[in-house]
């Protein structure tokens, strides 16, 4: 028993432990040079794009993209895993980089009091990649809301553009979770406050400047896609745009740091870029090109983290990121947790601690769809069981049954307990598969096809349904769309990513189900089109006791709450 | 003619042509050891409060606060000839080290375009101090926005507290001109979305936050002060304060690297601190009290700024700031230009280029009034004449007759277009004065006398009013917040800052008025009463055409259209 009531250190504790190097010495290491790095302290930097121009020449690294089963709340520790991965890789001797996103403050507040791996799989410092890190969310959030206010400034000034305060797009956004901000009026007060309206704050990380910024590869690419972001309608219903309102150049300035990936390490010294956080919901959810781009440059391991499960988050990275970044993956790692399979087959979380044979089999359904699907579109995939301290060995028994009947290659991780250490026979079963080589991508669908056949494709193909229904709103937006010529873009689906289906209950693999399309987004900028199905959180709220209220700083500096 | 019309360099151009020494460099040359500093780059960094306990025994230096007349649309330079003056001061040998507060943002991007000097006597890098330099407004934004957030969730959750959603003082802060978030209602949209209630934004710099910031000497009394500030009432009215809402461990969190002094370097390499920036209004308007306990601790000399003219902020740096930083000013330089002063004199804007001796003399008046409160307080006077290149030389002598009548040391400069060089003869009356020392400080009121006396003092001496009145709510509040026992703290005046007078349009020297306090605002955490008189803008907002857009960053990262 005495393993049980030994106390288990929490992240922050280990976070504390590790024997950090000054990144400077991490940077060298790797091969990036003195003039191409801005420190941040001495355990941060800012690498300057002029790296990507120096090794232009030399061969890309092997990607790796790990995602998931759709998340339940038993926790599968997708980012643990990749961190976990990434310092294995290291110790078999092959040479791999890290590339993440960035967490976002406002979650950090709330439920999740810290996002950066865990146990001995974390990057490192860890409070400070969870508080401003390098200031890129504020850097977004500043150019978000200076849009925001030259707008309703032109509208104050006489509004020469003739924009329709009814059908303004760009809310305002801030890294918080703040309820009350989801739904307000503005400019109350007088003439002297501006033109009265309705509004809204988004989370930084839902911006459409967040999703401009992770998949710009350079400064004029990244103002021209500000430039053209869709903001509202003229009372003519003509489409607004920021250059309109000569808006994209001050926005790339308040941008141009943030556009440089940032370099931190993790517990093991493997270095990891972590840059950028958009949603994968009503984004592509994935870290910057740049960064991604780095990682292939520096190692020949490039690791890198999809949102959500694959069905979101992995699909996105296939037809939105990869399309622009010109990237392949080599393999494809799919994490889930035996605990997580069986709330997919239908345990209740209070009941995970028992052994349900049945329960894994019923759930392993829901790994079994997300494996298809990367199969589906020409790529290898590789199972990652995380491994619980309680998990029942006849449960691994099943799993490890059910992958070999579908060829599925699987291994066991304890990236938490052990780092790198445990996470050695994935490692070792990815290189395998990478070497084996032999895959050609095939995407679901191509981005000239109409809308309608785009979402059907992915709905049918990735999730399983029989069909999509859009709405009478919908089905109005994507014809104006068309005639806008805004049609051939891909298509980026907003969905809840508890399940495959657009309801979040229908947990495992569920079948004989439609998908609703209530209502489209043009992302004119980010260069995708949003499909609404079901409701899409963009402004979370405060749980009951929100993480802050356990949060401190002492006067040496040690911080609490985070975990 | 040639003079004229050849191109002035712009200060962006000017600032550009800067040979900026690595930031290591001037630290370790002024004595400031590797492990007490943290770089952002390599022109900027952040230094650990640890220096302050190493330097404990070492005697501190002299104390020069820079102040002015009422500032006019004229422009007087204060911050440029601060900055010269530090330069100058290391030019003839004595060891200067200048502290300043931040820009803010906002009116960055509305009608300032930047602001860290000018021409020569600038700080540098100056694009990256006007953009977001270390971080530091945006963590200010963010504490205050996490309160806001955990307020309106306590109310959504069940408001335990009895939180009267009516008397809700905490608003909500961004880094911007935005005048449409002046007056809003939030929470709408159904109980999912919390409690609707009236609600605005200010700029960030108008937070209490940040008034603490700069008050504080160390994280814990950071942390007492974030604690205590007053953020509304109960239906009982009973005040609410963060510590009842457990906030202020997780806002001193987020304030932890926000509170170490930030260095950098002028154009001719001495070294400058910029730290913080509270308005001068609603607040104290100083930079950080460590910052300047650095400068005191590194320099033979410490330049510092006090915010808008000395009836605002040289009174409130006596008042507050040094009585909190336990500071003695050793000389008070005030800064003044002929064109100033001539429209102090009655002179419109578009004819200040013709001479006016009659004008000069009037406006000296204002001087002279200003003067009059730093002799009040037993502190020596300097006058510095801020050089423009079309003064008429009769001006300037006129002048010159004017303070010698007045027994007023004076000196002109030309920092701007010179640098140091151009302030040699301001520094050495400074060294002169200073060094004739027999200087104690009489403050203008005593905190444990009555709110009313303790207003009736600054503004029958720091203004030259008649005398206070009180609207019948004022008088209310001060009778409360008696009760409360909240009186004997000291006095926070808002008052226009055009004007000696609580009337923006009455110039010179104004005589046979009084002023109107409407309105009291117990700003408990920073531990000052603010006293409203006249119209205060907390929000600013955008002009007709913003400086926004001419801002742009090439391909290269060089920046334009910050002046």
């Amino acid at each position: 028993m005495s393993a049980i009531t030994e106390k288990i250190p929490t992240d922050i504790e280990i976070a504390r432990s590790a024997k950090m190097k000054p990144i400077t010495e991490i940077a060298s290491g790797w091969g990036i040079n003195e003039d191409e790095i801005e420190l941040y302290g001495k355990y941060k930097a800012k690498i300057h794009l002029s790296l990507l121009k120096r090794l232009q020449d030399r061969p890309d690294g092997h990607l790796v993209l790990v995602t998931s089963i759709n998340p339940t709340p038993a926790g599968e520790g997708k980012t643990t895993v990749t961190v976990g991965l990434g310092q294995a890789m290291n110790r078999i001797g092959k040479k791999a980089v890290i590339a993440l996103r960035e967490p976002s403050l406002g979650p950090v507040f709330g439920l999740k009091g810290g996002a950066a791996g865990g146990g001995y799989s974390q990057v490192v410092p860890m409070e400070e990649i969870n508080l401003h890190f390098t200031g890129d969310f504020h850097a977004v959030t500043t150019a978000h809301n200076l849009l925001a206010a030259l707008m309703d400034n032109h509208l104050h000034q006489g509004n020469e553009l003739h924009l329709d305060p009814r059908r303004i797009l760009w809310r305002r956004v801030m890294d918080m979770n703040d309820r009350s901000l989801r739904e307000i009026v503005i400019g109350l007060g007088g003439k002297k406050n501006g033109v009265p309206r309705e509004d809204g704050f988004d989370i930084s990380v839902a911006s459409e400047v967040m999703a401009i910024l992770t998949l710009s590869e350079n400064i004029e690419d990244l103002k021209e896609s500000l430039g053209k972001m869709l903001i509202g309608y003229t009372y003519e219903n003509q489409p607004v745009f920021p250059r309109d309102l000569k808006a994209e150049g001050a926005m790339a300035l308040l941008l141009k740091d943030a556009l440089m990936p940032n370099l931190v390490q993790t517990m093991e010294n493997t270095p990891a870029f972590i840059h950028g956080g958009p949603f994968a919901n009503i984004a592509h959810g994935t870290n910057s090109i740049l960064a991604t781009k780095m990682a292939l440059k520096l190692g020949e391991y490039a690791v890198t983290e999809a949102g959500f499960g694959a069905d979101l988050g992995a699909e996105k990275f296939f037809h939105i990121t990869s399309r622009k970044g010109n990237f392949t993956p080599a393999a494809v790692v799919v994490v889930a947790t035996l605990r997580a399979l069986k709330m997919h087959g239908g345990v209740p979380k209070e009941r995970l601690g028992e052994e349900n044979r049945l329960a894994v089999k019923i759930g392993f359904e829901n790994l079994k769809k997300h494996v298809g699907t990367i199969r589906r579109v020409g790529l290898p995939p590789v199972v990652a069981i995380n491994r619980f301290i309680h998990d029942h060995e006849g449960e691994i028994e099943e799993l490890f049954d059910l992958c070999r009947r579908e060829h599925l290659p699987v291994a066991l991780t304890e990236v938490w307990e052990k780092g790198g250490e445990g996470g050695v026979e994935l490692a070792r079963l990815v290189v395998e598969t990478v070497e084996k080589g032999k895959h050609s991508f095939r995407p679901l669908y191509s981005v000239d096809q109409g809308i309608e056949e785009k979402i059907g494709s992915i709905a049918r193909e990735a999730y399983g349904a029989d069909g999509v229904e859009f709405t009478d709103e919908a089905k109005k937006q994507i014809r104006f769309f068309k005639e806008q010529g805004w049609d051939k873009l891909p298509i980026c689906m907003a969905k809840t990513q508890y399940s495959l289906s657009d309801r979040p209950k229908l947990l495992g693999r569920p079948k004989g189900f439609t998908i609703t399309v209530r209502e489209l987004k043009a992302s004119l900028g980010a260069g995708f089109l949003v499909a609404f199905t079901g409701d899409i959180l963009t402004m979370p709220g405060l749980p009951k006791e929100p993480a802050a209220i356990h949060m401190n700083v002492d006067g040496d500096g040690n911080v609490y709450g985070l975990f």
